[in-house]
C-alpha cells in the first residue's frame, strides 16, 4: 500500500550560472504555475495554459505543445497563442517537435534556419520569425513519450543548460496535468456514452419512440443555452433529457408499443413511467453538480397548472430545468411520433399547440424563445 | 477562453534565515513530491503520500492530515503513519488542528503541552510526545477549507517562519491533489453507481431474475481475484458481470417472463439477448482498461466446446474473462433462479452440475477453484 515519495533535490542549483536567488524564484514560478495546470481538466484549455505557463517561466516569445496520437503517429495540438483554436497535425518524425516526440531527445538549437529538421512552414503562414528553440519531450509515468513542449526565442540570448533543466521541471509538472485531463476526459467520455447508449436503447424499444429522448436532450440543452444557463446547466439538461424516459423501462412493452388508444388501466400503467424515471435515477450517487437529476428529469410531464403527473407540482413549485424539459418532450412527442391513430404534426403545427399551452402547462416565456429563435430546428440527417 | 497563468515568485527566499541555496533545495522537493501526489488518484492512498511527503519536506518526525466532511462538521482521515490505516473522525473545533479547520489560521506551536487547545487523546493512546506542532489550512480553489495539515516535532529545533511558507506552499499542492482525487473518485462512483442501479433494473423486469447480475458480478469478482488477477481486471469481471444480461432490454416482456417453457422461436429469441448485450456495449466509449466489456460480456453464454452462443467460440477463443462469467452465470442461473417448471438448485446440487460441465461448457480449472474456495457462499441478507 504504501509508496515512498522519493526526490533528489538541487539539480537546477548545481547547474544555474547566475546564483540560487534565481533558482528559487523560478521554481516558485514552476510550482504556481503547476498549480493551475493541476485545475484544469479541459484538455483544449490546459493546453493554452500550459503554452503560456511555459512562455513566461522561460521568458520567451512563444510556445508550445504537441500531444502524441499514438494511434495515428502523429502529433496534435489545439493551441495556438495570438491565433485562433484549431488542430493542427503533423506525422512524428518531422521538424524538430517530431524529431523530439521520436527520439525523447532534449533539443536546444541556437539558430532553427540554419538546422535541417527545422520546417519553416509555420513562419511562412504566420509572418513570425523563429530564432532560438528548446523543445524538450512530455514524459508519462509509464515513461512512454506523451507529447513535446517547445519554447521559441528567449528574450535575452539563447537557452542555457538551466534553461533545459528549468523547462524539463516545468515539462514534468505538464505531463501529469496532460495525463490527468486525458483521464478525465476518458471517465466523462466513457458516462455521457452510457448515458447516450442507454438513452438510445430505451428509445429503440418502441417503434414510435426512435430518436425521441436525443431530441429531447438537444431541445432542452439549446433552450437552457437560449436562457443565459451556464455550461454545467446546459448540460444537466442535456443529461435529463437522455434520461427522462429511463422509467420506460419499467413499462411492459404490450403497453408501451400497443398499436391502438390506451384503456385508462393501460394510460395509468404509461404514466408510471415518470415515477419510475425517479425511482431508478435516484439510487444513482450523482456527482454534486447533476444531484437534482432525477427530480428534473421525472417532472417533464409535470405542469404550470398543477395538473400533471406524478406529483401534481405547480409553477411555483417546478424548478427552470423542469419546465424547458416540459417543452423540449412536448414539442418532440407532437412532432416526431406517429401514432397508428394520429400522424406527427409539422413544426408548424406543433408551435401552434405548444402555444395555446402557455400559461396552462407550459412556462410562457420558455415557449417564445423556443418558438422565437427557432430552436427546434433540427439538422436533416 | 484563455485563462492567464498568474503567480509572484520569491516570497520563500524573502522569508528563509539561511540563504536562497536552500529554498531552492526544498522548493524542488515540494516539486517533487507534489508530483508523485497528482498521479495519487485513490484518497486514502494520497493521504497517506501527503503525510509521508510532509515529513520528508518538512524534517518532522509526524505528519497527519484531515479532511473536513462539511456535512457532519466533521474532520477525517485514514491515514496513520506506522500504524494501520483507520477512520479517525473529530469534531471540528477541536483540539489544534479543528482549531485551524475552524478559523483557517496558521497555529506554530513551540510546546504542545504548553497550549490549552492541544488534545493529549493521541499521545496517550499511542505513546508519541508531541512537542513542536505545525498546522496549516488546505484550501480549495473556491477558498473553501477542506482540511487540515499538521506536521509535528521538527527534527532540528522548533518550526519557523520559514517553514511556516514551506507548509503553505506545500498544502497548496496537496490541496489539489486532494480536490482531483475527490472529483475523480466522485465521477468513478457515479459511472459504477450507473451500472449496479441500471443491471437491477434489469434483473427487476423479470420475477425470476431478480439480484442475479448483482450475484453474478459477486461471483465473478472473487473468480478474477482468487485467479491472481490484477484489481483493474478483477473490477472489470465485476462490471461484465452487471452488464452481461443488459442486452435483456431489447427482449419483449412476453418472452422473458414467460411462466412455462420456452417454444424453439421464444428460445432463439431469448438467445438473442447475448447478442443485443454485445450491441448496446459496444456503443460505449469504455476507458482504455474497460475496452473489452462488450466482447466478454457477450460470452457468457459461449461453451469451451464451441457449441455456445452467440459466436460458438471455442476454448482457444475464449479469454480468461469470458470464462469466468460463464461459471458465475451458470452457478446463479442454477441455484438462484426458479421457474415454473423447475425449482433452483441446492448449492451442492449446483456445484455438482458444474463438475459435470468441466471441461464440455465450463473451465476444469476454474471449476475447481470455484468449488474449492467456496467462491459461491453469499452473505445472507
Amino acid at each position: 500500500m504504501t509508496k515512498k515519495a522519493k526526490f533528489s533535490a538541487g539539480v537546477l542549483a548545481e547547474v544555474h550560472p547566475a546564483g540560487t536567488g534565481l533558482v528559487s524564484e523560478h521554481l516558485q514560478a514552476v510550482l504556481e504555475v503547476s498549480r493551475a495546470l493541476m485545475r484544469e481538466h479541459n484538455l483544449a484549455d490546459l493546453l493554452r495554459l500550459i503554452a503560456e505557463g511555459t512562455s513566461q517561466v522561460m521568458a520567451a516569445e512563444r510556445s508550445s505543445i504537441y500531444l502524441v496520437d499514438p494511434d495515428r503517429n502523429e502529433l496534435y495540438t489545439f493551441v495556438a497563442q495570438e491565433l485562433e483554436i484549431q488542430e493542427i497535425r503533423m506525422p512524428i518524425g518531422t521538424g524538430l517537435s517530431g524529431h523530439v516526440a521520436q527520439t525523447g531527445e532534449t533539443l536546444n538549437i541556437a539558430d532553427a534556419y540554419q538546422d535541417p529538421r527545422f520546417d519553416k512552414g509555420w513562419d511562412l503562414r504566420t509572418g513570425f520569425r523563429t530564432r532560438t528553440v528548446l523543445c524538450t519531450p512530455l514524459l508519462a509515468q509509464t515513461g512512454e513519450i506523451i507529447g513535446v513542449l517547445q519554447v521559441l526565442n528567449k528574450k535575452d540570448g539563447r537557452f542555457t543548460g538551466y534553461d533545459k533543466h528549468l523547462l524539463s521541471a516545468f515539462a514534468s509538472q505538464a505531463a501529469i496535468a496532460v495525463e490527468n485531463a486525458q483521464l478525465y476526459g476518458a471517465n466523462r467520455k466513457q458516462f455521457e456514452s452510457f448515458i447516450e447508449t442507454l438513452a438510445a436503447t430505451i428509445d429503440a424499444k418502441s417503434p414510435f419512440t426512435a430518436g425521441h429522448s436525443k431530441r429531447v436532450a438537444i431541445y432542452a440543452s439549446r433552450l437552457a443555452r437560449a436562457v443565459g444557463l451556464s455550461p454545467e446547466l446546459v448540460e444537466k439538461a442535456r443529461f435529463a433529457g437522455l434520461l427522462h424516459d429511463i422509467g420506460k423501462i419499467s413499462i411492459p412493452d404490450a403497453v408501451l408499443n400497443k398499436p391502438a388508444r390506451l384503456s385508462d388501466e393501460e394510460f395509468a400503467l404509461m404514466k408510471s413511467h415518470a415515477h419510475w424515471t425517479h425511482e431508478i435515477l435516484r439510487k444513482i450517487s450523482f456527482a454534486r453538480s447533476l444531484r437534482d437529476i432525477p427530480a428534473v428529469a421525472a417532472s417533464h410531464h409535470e405542469r404550470l397548472d398543477g395538473r400533471g403527473y406524478p406529483t401534481g407540482a405547480t409553477l411555483s413549485q417546478l424548478p427552470l430545468l423542469a419546465r424547458i424539459l416540459a417543452i423540449a418532450d412536448v414539442y418532440d412527442a407532437l412532432t416526431s411520433i406517429d401514432r397508428p391513430y394520429r400522424k406527427a404534426a409539422t413544426p408548424k403545427e406543433g408551435l401552434e399547440i405548444l402555444r395555446r399551452e402557455k400559461g396552462a402547462s407550459l412556462d410562457p416565456q420558455l415557449v417564445d424563445l423556443f418558438a422565437r429563435q427557432r430552436l427546434y430546428s433540427l439538422p436533416r440527417n
